[in-house]
């Protein structure tokens, strides 16, 4: 387990120390299961109460505080706590061995770069390609000639299916299944024939996608998921789609077939999106939303059917309101017809 | 690659040739994404402003064009579509070899058909029946005294649990767990006590269900997945279930026990439904719709709880009135108070 | 297969016989399925109608009937219909051989207990320790330094990633991830960072985790699924993620990051919960239902976002009247104004 001084650690993360430069740190953890020894952050506003009482040998914040723990100011604390944590972890090239395991079965064709590592009972079929320092984990299927990155780490379960492309620095968890067919029917009669789903998957560089995920190849053409995107766990991406560049898809978000998402956009969990639409640049979806139409770039919408996001919590405020309302409602329209009988006028009741 | 002339193709899918007949033909595209040579098709409306654009060599549609392209008008051009791909796409029992791999652990008792391919490190159980023409993929585990009917095509990774049937043509995708334990506890104080399940999944012929669905076996008798229906991915069905024939469940849809669909129902994605109800044939539910009860036959229904889809659009409109409206309301009551007070009646304000 | 009289299962579960003690119950089935021989069960009062047309020859209830078919009542029927399951069923060390497969790769640090059972192709990497009488299905991947308690039960396909600790008992299906990377990232201008995640998952005793289910592992420290806690098929578990006993939650829920729950909470289906709140102990969330923030004990919710039931279940009750609502609020509207002219009063109209 390596060391550090606060000192270093201070100038790694480009921040400024306040407290003992001599403090040293063997690790990092939550501020809330922190001991001596270890370094923490404060980056999300609801744990500041935590920051008093952490056992953490120093505390990783946007400003100083007025206790005696040592804190590393900064003004991004998670980017500095990433530093730090990348310190105490090991590479994907250190953690797993380069070697391929004499059980992986690779067809003599199958094109592998340097500092390759294949895990045991790995399959690579006929004609793909693997390139320098990527690492391929136990019981992963690499179907006919699909490609994979330098240095990609693809987790043990994981199915590329044919002809896939996988771009450098690419992670894949486990389970996840990249180019399962489109789901394409033409309806005769009662009848669903399958179209046969001719097209592939192509995920650039540094994309990241989680555990049990779902990408389905195009019918004809390219499902494209853009460099530097991050899908989490369960998420469900159907043929012809394409994601922007940088984007994030939380966990078991849906994104129906042929829609289109510009970069930097943002999916919330379980986030579902029709088909043949366009989400621009920057856009956001909240989670739970069911986004049924086109969203322009920069704005935000959420809920069922998914609108602006300002007005969509109005209505839903609004919506709690709403039995209440309708009885008021009945009491006004009781109060206007004994305004319209006109005579016996004065008597009107208070509602409440 | 094999080639056509437009004249071949018109007759193939019985379509009128508007255009050269000696076009050659050498593979097929979508309308953005087609170049010379390939052939592409027109169904969807929202597509119609790339007609004139497209650089295919030939356009399927349902009408003819005043563009130079020439085009094979058929009524289904989404039918037609696919049998033009059918021509240009390797057949199930071209694209894996007739084999069984060496390192497929095989029980003794296993019986296999003829012309079947299994993949390396398939398992397949003691009692287990593998039909004529089956393709099994790698790292494919059947499990016990499962069957698996002719033709059908199981892809890397999927588990297919104990006496679990899979009818003839039915192709299932990776990472899909057929015949996993219902979920079913007797409560007991705070414990839960598991509930055995000792049914079964039977999945009948030209069934399709997609990556890394779930399907439950029944606690006692069957859950049932009847012939042509059509499952996406990440899709979920509870144990007892039944989805009746040519039903479609989109991606991430998820069945409660023993809840029963009749024939062509559609469910759009990400929509649940409750535990113990019908769903009457032809009945369709609308993207992330929510069904609490029962639903008669032929009835569409969307939104949370699910109802009518008419009612639900007028319901889902009205609700972006609603913010709005409670301001308006509250100045109405003002005005039928001063109404009610009486003498300096007159000096009514308009509210917008 | 084991055949037992009705006085003996009346005594087994400890109920009391209404019919003839000496009729031979040899197996278990649905009240709709079941055929003579075979006892059933009578739990949701939906199927009472059936109870007069079972073919079955004994029904466990909790009250007599006025039919010919015996019943042994009892004050939970589906309890007492579990245990008559059990009887008619193989325990676990029964159906699986106690052997470790010899293709399995099993690095020579690992510690295995008794009675284990390890299937084909299971992985089983450097470190681990797998307890007595643990059973490990084909494909499973048990990662560096994970350990596996006492009559584990884990199905096909799962991973288990390093380091991560699965309870005594405890049952895993098929294509479950235990212990992928959380899902966490440090933002720098547009690019996303990964952090890396360093901590572990530790799922307590008699815990069960359904198919294709992802549990991720915390970014420090440990994502904990406390003993007795059920979760169904396809469910998310985010980072540091706390789920207390015995909690219940159905297929599809999705519970994002350092977000806690309470003992006894039940999370009916599609459910999503917002990251860094608090469930209190037995609260309930309903199906699909949306939870944005923190819910005290006892406490039901359910819609989006998740509000108290009784509140919810009248806001949606109302809105199914709102667009009839807007409609009458325009005549209101118009009959306050002609009250408000004047002199023409008397014509009012009656809405209807």
């Amino acid at each position: 387990m390596p060391s550090y001084s606060l000192r270093q650690l201070a100038g790694i993360v480009g921040g400024e120390l306040i407290g003992d430069p001599d403090v040293v740190i063997e690790g990092v953890a939550g501020i809330r299961e922190a001991e001596k020894g270890q370094i923490t952050f404060l980056a999300n506003p609801k744990y500041e109460s935590f920051l008093d009482s952490t056992r953490a040998s120093a505390v990783i914040a946007n400003r100083g505080g007025n206790q005696s723990t040592p804190i590393i100011k900064v003004s991004n604390p998670y980017l500095a706590f990433l530093k730090i944590v990348t310190l105490f972890s090991e590479s994907t090239l250190e953690r797993y061995e380069r070697d391929v395991h004499p059980t992986a079965v690779i067809d003599g064709s199958v094109s592998i770069g340097k500092d390759v590592a294949v895990g045991a009972y790995a399959v690579v079929e006929a004609g793909a390609v693997i390139a320098d320092r990527a690492t391929i984990l136990p019981h992963v299927c690499i179907c006919k000639e699909a490609r994979i990155g330098e240095d990609c780490l693809i987790f043990p379960h994981v199915t590329i299916r044919e002809r896939c492309e996988i771009g450098d620095r690419t992670i894949i968890h486990s389970g996840a299944v990249i180019g399962s067919d489109g789901f394409g029917y033409a309806k005769e009669g009662e009848t669903h024939h399958k179209i046969p789903q001719i097209g592939i998957v192509r995920i650039e560089e540094d994309v990241e996608i989680g555990a049990n995920s779902t990408i389905d190849r195009a019918t004809t053409g390219v499902t494209l998921i853009k460099k530097g995107s991050k899908l989490d766990n369960l998420v469900q991406i159907a043929h012809n789609v394409v994601i922007g560049e940088n984007s994030i898809l939380a966990a078991q978000v849906g994104v129906s077939g042929s829609t289109e998402l510009g970069r930097n956009v943002v999916l919330a969990g379980q986030a579902g999106l029709v088909g043949h639409i366009s989400i621009g640049e920057g856009a956001r979806v909240g989670a739970q939303g069911g986004v049924t139409k086109s969203i322009p770039p920069h704005t935000s919408v959420s809920g069922y059917p998914a609108r602006e996001h300002g007005l969509a919590r109005k209505i839903y405020a609004a919506m709690a309101r709403l039995p209440h309302m309708l009885k008021e409602f009945r009491k006004l329209k009781e109060r206007v017809e004994r305004l319209e009988k006109g005579p016996e006028r004065g008597s009107s009741t208070e509602d409440d």
